[in-house]
C-alpha cells in the first residue's frame, strides 16, 4: 500500500494511492470476502482510503501503521507504447523496515497472494501460516532476480503459482523462447507459471499444458499502473470464490484477472476498480468470450 | 516468386526459393485446387520448383518466365526477437518491369489474394478480371505507404480485406491504438481488416466486431520469412474451400492461416509447408483450440 505519482501520454497525476496490495485487494473484492490484507503504511495514508477498503470487505488488521514515517512512494513515467516505464523516484520509507506479522485471526487462510516484494518477506509470511494454504501465488520482478536470486529461488520452492512478465521469465530462465523458459521455471518449484505480456495477453503453463488469454483491445490504455496486481487480484479472487484450483478453473481465473486489468488501465490509479460490481465484471468477461471464441469442426 | 538468402540466430542459408506468391500458394494448397498463380521469374528459377508447385495444384500459366533476366532476390538478417529484420540486399531483377497479364483461363476466379507489391500492379490485376471476385484480399507494407500512398488508397477502395501488421496499421492510420487505427482504416475501403502481430497473434476487425487469434507458443521460431504470406494463403485457402465469407468463417480462416504460419516458421523457407497434408493441419488447429478455449458460465 503506497503512493504513486504517474505521468502517461494522456496526463499526469501527482500523488494517488497505489501499491500492489491496494490494487490486488480491490480487484479481488467483487469475488470474495473477507480479504485479509498484510501491508505497511505511514502516518500519511488517508483514513478515507482505509475506510474504502474496509467497505469492500478488506480486513486491515494485518496492515501496520507506522506513526512517525511516510508510506512507500513511487513515481514513474510511461511512454506511448505503455510497455516500458521509467522510474523517476522510489522512496522506500516504511517499507525499509517492513517485517510483517500475520495476525492470529488470519490463520487458516486458504488462498495466499504474495505481491511483489523482497523474497525473504514473502517467505516470512508463508512460514507464519500454521496451516499451508490450498494455493500460494507469488509475484516478483527483475529487481529481486538481480539482487536476491538465492532467496527468490527458495521462495519458488514454496509456492504453487509464479506470476511474472515475459522479460522476467526470460531473465529468470536465461531462455528467449517463452516455451523453453516455462519448462525451466516449472523445474524450479511452482507447478503453474503465468507469464504476463501486457497488451499481448497472458500465458498459463502447467506440465505440458498451455493456455493463452488475450488482453482486450482497448481504444486507449490510459494508465497501466497496477494492471499486473489487479490481474493477480482478479485471478486469486475467482479461485478463492470457487475454491477450485484445477487447470480448467485457473483458465477462468486468468480471464477474470484480465477483465479486471482491462478496467484498471482505463483510468488513473485505482479509480476504475474501487467500486466495480459483479455484473460489470461479467459483462466484460463476455467481451473476452466474444473476442476469442470460434467454432471449428475438425475432421 | 523469388530467391531469398536468410540469416537467423539459428543458422544461415544462401539462396532458397521464396516470394509471397510461393508461400501463399503452398499454404493454400492443402485447402483448395487449382490455385491460379500470377507472378514473374527469371531464367534461374528451378524447373523442379515449378514442378513442385504444379504437383500441389498450382496453375503456373500466369507466371511469366523472362529468359534473359534473373528472379527477384532478397537477403535479410533476423535478430533474436525475430520481430525485426535488416534487409541486406534487394535485387528487383525481373520485378522491375513486372506487368502482369491475367490469362483468359483465370477469368471467373472467385477468391483473389493480392500479395504485397506495388499498388498499381495490384490494381491492374483487379481491373483485368471481367467478373469481380467474391472476395479480394490485399497485403501491403510500409514501403508502399511511404512511396505510393495515393495508389494504395485507391487500391484500398477496391478490396474487401486488408491484411497488414501492427506497425503498418499505425503508420497508415496515424493512430497508436490498434482499435482506433482499425476504425480509421475501415473508413478507407476494406470492410475487413486483419492486423498481424507476429508472435502476438492476429486481430480481425469488421464494423464493431473484433476477433483475436493467438500465435502458437513455439519452442523456437527458426525462420519467420514468409510467415505472413503463409498466413494469407491459409486464410484465403480456407475461405475458397468453404466459399463462405461470413465473419464467423473468417475467424476460422484466421485460425487456419495461423496454423499454417506456425508450420512455416519451424524450418528455413518453404521447407515445412511444401508437403503438408490436411490431417497435419487439422492436428495443429486442434492445438489452437486447446490453447484458447475456456468455459465460463456467466450469470
Amino acid at each position: 500500500m503506497a503512493f504513486d505519482a504517474i505521468e502517461t501520454p494522456f496526463g499526469k497525476i501527482d500523488k494517488i494511492v497505489g501499491g500492489a496490495a491496494t490494487y490486488a485487494a480491490y480487484a479481488a473484492s467483487p469475488f470474495v470476502k473477507p480479504i485479509l490484507q498484510i501491508s505497511i503504511v505511514g502516518n500519511d495514508f488517508p483514513a478515507e482510503e482505509m475506510d474504502g477498503l474496509t467497505k469492500r470487505g478488506v480486513n486491515l488488521e494485518g496492515v501496520e501503521v507506522v506513526p512517525d514515517k511516510k508510506s512507500f512512494f513511487w513515481s514513474g513515467k510511461y511512454h506511448l507504447d505503455m510497455n516500458t516505464r521509467d522510474t523517476l523516484v522510489t522512496d522506500l520509507n516504511v517499507l525499509a523496515d517492513f517485517n510483517p506479522v500475520v495476525p492470529e485471526s488470519y490463520q487458516g487462510a486458504e488462498f495466499l497472494m504474495l505481491g511483489n516484494l523482497m523474497p525473504l518477506i514473502q517467505i516470512s509470511v508463508i512460514n507464519q501460516l500454521k496451516q499451508r494454504p490450498k494455493l500460494i501465488v507469488l509475484d516478483t520482478m527483475n529487481f529481486w532476480m538481480e539482487t536476491a536470486m538465492e532467496d527468490l529461488k527458495k521462495a519458488l520452492t514454496m509456492v504453487d503459482v509464479l506470476m511474472i512478465n515475459d522479460s522476467e521469465a526470460r531473465f529468470l530462465s536465461d531462455e528467449f523462447s517463452l516455451v523453453k523458459a516455462a519448462k525451466k521455471i516449472l523445474q524450479m518449484g511452482p507447478k503453474y507459471l503465468i507469464i504476463k505480456k501486457g497488451e499481448h495477453g497472458a500465458l498459463l503453463f502447467n506440465e505440458d499444458k498451455v493456455f493463452f488469454a488475450p488482453a482486450l483491445p482497448l481504444e486507449d490504455v490510459f494508465d497501466p499502473t497496477g494492471a499486473g496486481d489487479t490481474f493477480a487480484g482478479g485471478f486469486i479472487g475467482h479461485l478463492a470464490r470457487t475454491k477450485d484450483i484445477s487447470f480448467e478453473n485457473m483458465k477462468r481465473g486468468i480471464i477474470y484477472g484480465s477483465a479486471m486489468a482491462s478496467f484498471c488501465v482505463e483510468k488513473f490509479g485505482t479509480e476504475r476498480i474501487i467500486s466495480l460490481e459483479q455484473d460489470e465484471v461479467e459483462q466484460r468477461v463476455q467481451e473476452f468470450v466474444d473476442l476469442v471464441q470460434f467454432d471449428i469442426t475438425l475432421v
